[in-house]
């Protein structure tokens, strides 16, 4: 039978859950007030603040949390050269902050995210379902109609194969949104007074083999599982491509996940999305991504990482690879992409030395 | 941007929805005094009573119903030694009315489910639900976080591939259930106590390449899609297992649908189901099968269907060939079953003249 993941129930738990292992990291141009809502539920724990755009700009960070922000020109001063990798004037530069967190858990959200209510009215504490989600196994192999098997009152059905029901280990948690959906610019643009009202109790496991649009907006994940995978891309300032940074690390994520045996779940919990970006400005930034996408998604599709390739370094080096000579025939940005995903696992190794040795040692 | 499908919202239809192209099939041993509650929603339909067990005893169904009635001795009649290949005592004698409707739609309901009430408290109406699944597209090919895309007030999520927004036919709707989970022998065991409260408001597609467990208590399919892939097998009466018949079939036709390019559907309509089973009876049906479903799962997510085969039968046929194969060596029951898998076919056919017609002609 399935074990339940015991997790105080409370909205806010007396001691706050993964306290001193998870970081919240948040890319922003603008004063956080936004946090003043989050203050019961984020106040333990530490920030990592990415300041996107001018680094002259001073960020103001209510009162009493605990933090350390990052400009581009720490950024450009930590990496050196490497800071190539880091996107310029897009949230894609959150992934920094990835980087350089010391913790085995990290949660992002965009600073337009408040909290939302639940249907009896009560506000939902993301990070701790995030948490609920990480800390209990996924169903990649097999799908349970019931959803979570692991949650109370729900088990797996019938037909569901006893071998399977130790699950995989979580890698991933993709949280959703209520009110402004995360629709692209032209779904924006014919439905610009769309708005989602429907909350689905439900937290699923992506099905191995299957991919899907991760929204960098509501996220958690396992850094020691994934943390290498979650490259944002190059995005923004000097890019021809803005607004699928999320998408691409969301790709590359998966295809590693689904080759190392690891859970990805998506569902629970919301944040209530407060406004709708620019549909004209997306347009701008996605319309080569409408294209090329339909080049990519085949590609991710049909990918394979060669069996030797045992850490999450070795499957990005070899998918940077595969990028370079499969979808650098369609740009000549995928190849700069490619080089920049080789960059980003070097800094990544050199900020994380630990990890990198350990990762090394364990894959001789 | 995707269209939803304009069905009357009101739970009971003025005009009830495919009312001539739908039939209901009820496998029974009792009276059928559970349909007084689904009168509102039921009776402008026609419904299949495929009778269980002694073809003597009298069957009662209310008043007001367009019903046939089949019992062992019609079957035998009507199929001959063909007759075989349908399970005695066991619900898996439903597929008989699978084979003898000659609508294009089926809905199989069991006679201890009844009327559900959605969050509001308002009477569920089962079918209607699944009829909106049946004639909405699918999306087999790529997730969508927000579930179904068709859905009023949702649509395709930021980074979902245009190309694929069409979706695919749906040949298979799955319903849940309300307080007794379709849980197996020994979590019964384990949870007696175990209800199921949980109103999950979503429909979603079963991705392609995926394996669910496929519960015939509250199901809906396209006969004309799908049909012959609906075999429940050989169960019950003579045979060394139960309680697999839907899960058979439900492997079975995952396969074929991914083969063929169809899209399978589980989540909303709710069912409130009345009563569990005796868990000490379901073990004793179950336990060869769970020792076998930890082979017969890898066989079906390894089965591969041959190019040419392009109608559901001769897709049917191929994987009755490789189940006598490979199965074969775990068991001598699964030659018995690959022979009923072909039985059914030539059965199928034989009752459906002008499918298997226009599907050899197709084939030609």
């Amino acid at each position: 039978m399935a074990g339940t993941v015991t997790v105080p129930s409370a909205s806010v738990p007396s001691t706050p859950l993964l306290k001193d292992e998870l970081d919240i990291v948040i890319p922003t141009i603008r004063n956080l007030d936004f946090l003043e809502m989050w203050r019961p539920f984020f106040q333990p724990y530490h920030l990592i603040i990415v300041q996107d755009g001018d680094p002259t700009k001073t960020i103001r960070v209510p009162e009493g949390f605990d933090y350390e922000l990052y400009n581009r020109n720490d950024i450009n001063r930590i990496l050196g050269p490497k800071a190539s990798c880091i996107s310029f004037k897009d949230s894609a530069c959150r992934c920094f902050g990835y980087m350089v967190s010391k913790k085995k858990y990290v949660f992002t959200i965009d600073d337009d995210c408040f909290v939302a209510k639940d249907p009896s009215g009560k506000d939902i504490n993301a990070l701790e379902q995030h948490i609920k989600n990480l800390l209990s196994p996924s169903t990649p192999f097999f799908f349970n109609t019931l959803y979570d098997p692991y949650r109370e009152g729900a088990d797996f059905v019938r037909g569901y194969p006893f071998s399977l029901r130790e699950g995989a280990k979580t890698a991933v948690s993709h949280g959703l949104w209520l009110n402004i959906p995360d629709y692209d610019a032209p779904t924006q643009m014919v439905k610009p007074r769309e708005r989602n009202s429907r909350y689905v109790d439900a937290v699923m496991t992506v099905p191995k083999g299957t991919l899907f649009p991760m929204c960098g907006m509501n996220l958690a994940f396992d850094r020691d599982l994934i943390g290498p995978a979650m490259y944002f891309g190059l995005m923004g300032d000097g890019q021809p491509i803005g607004r699928y940074d999320d998408m691409w690390a969301g790709w590359c994520m998966k295809v590693i996940c689904d080759h190392l045996s690891l859970g990805v779940k998506t569902g629970l919990p919301y944040i209530w999305h407060s406004k709708a970006s620019n549909p004209f400005v997306n347009l701008k930034k996605e319309y080569k991504g409408i294209f090329w996408q339909e080049d990519i998604i085949p590609f991710f599709q049909n990918a394979t990482i060669p069996k030797e390739c045992d850490t999450v370094q070795k499957c990005y080096l070899s998918l940077a690879e595969q990028v370079k000579e499969k979808l650098g025939k369609i740009d000549p940005y995928f190849v700069k992409l490619a080089d920049a995903m080789v960059t980003w696992i070097e800094a990544w190794d050199e900020l994380n030395p630990s990890t990198a040795a350990v990762e090394n040692g364990k894959a001789k």
